[in-house]
């Protein structure tokens, strides 16, 4: 059965009445194999809870804001750049992206890496790294291999 | 390396600088054999996300409240009452409790139920049944060897 109650999982991170969504709504911020999935979301919910799955050998978009993610990894392993570290995640494992933090989180090459992520229901929107920031980015070596732009 | 970034899971559902919480701060709630955990809890996010832990045989307080549970299995599975109806629930499921419906979780008796749990960092406290809410709930034969009061 299902209803808005009790949504079932299928056993591979799709679940009843949940749509796989594209994971940007426009097409100028780069990504690779990255899907969305919005499991609540409630007029009466002050958050948005998500699933996103990075594709093996994929990433997200590089980017920051002034809403902070917080993030459960659910599904295999991978890193996340948060600001200036590289963490190795693993599953179960937490994330907190601070405000106007850049981040980015990649898959390894053999497996997905999905995870839950939460944000405010009302938030700005993301903003995309420029020239400079990039460029600040990449004076470190460990941030430049990571974020391969 | 523990930080407030990234906050690793030993693999037991505890996590780095998680304290484990007596699941109510009243004594006065009926439950049994369960522990929360504060996963996320920040000043400029709308929600707490928590992580309850209902041991075998155990059993969450049955109550109410007018704000939404948003909740994901993510150890075991079990059961739930919500309202007039009780959902067998595995891993990875997803579970909404309406404002003002009765709810109670249940572990099996052989393993336990640890699931995440959304709610508003803004919210009501729970309401505990009445005599009168507890006839109505008594009424339904499955709900009454449900909830054993």
């Amino acid at each position: 059965m299902s209803n808005d109650t009790h949504r079932r999982h299928d056993g591979e991170f799709h679940w009843q009445d949940v749509e796989v969504l594209a994971y940007k709504q426009s097409g100028e911020a780069p990504f690779k194999d990255v899907t969305r999935q919005v499991l609540f979301e409630d007029p009466d919910l002050g958050c948005q809870w998500r699933y996103f799955e990075v594709a093996p050998g994929g990433h997200t978009t590089l980017e920051r804001h002034q809403h902070v993610h917080a993030v459960m990894v659910v599904r295999g392993h991978g890193r996340a750049l948060v600001g200036a570290h590289i963490h190795e995640l693993a599953n179960h494992d937490l994330v907190k992206v601070p405000a106007l933090t850049w981040h980015q989180f990649r898959a390894p090459d053999d497996q997905p890496l999905g995870f839950l992520c939460l944000v405010n229901a009302e938030r700005d929107r993301p903003q995309l790294p420029q020239a400079e920031d990039l460029e600040e980015l990449r004076a470190d070596a460990a941030t430049a291999e990571f974020i391969r732009v």
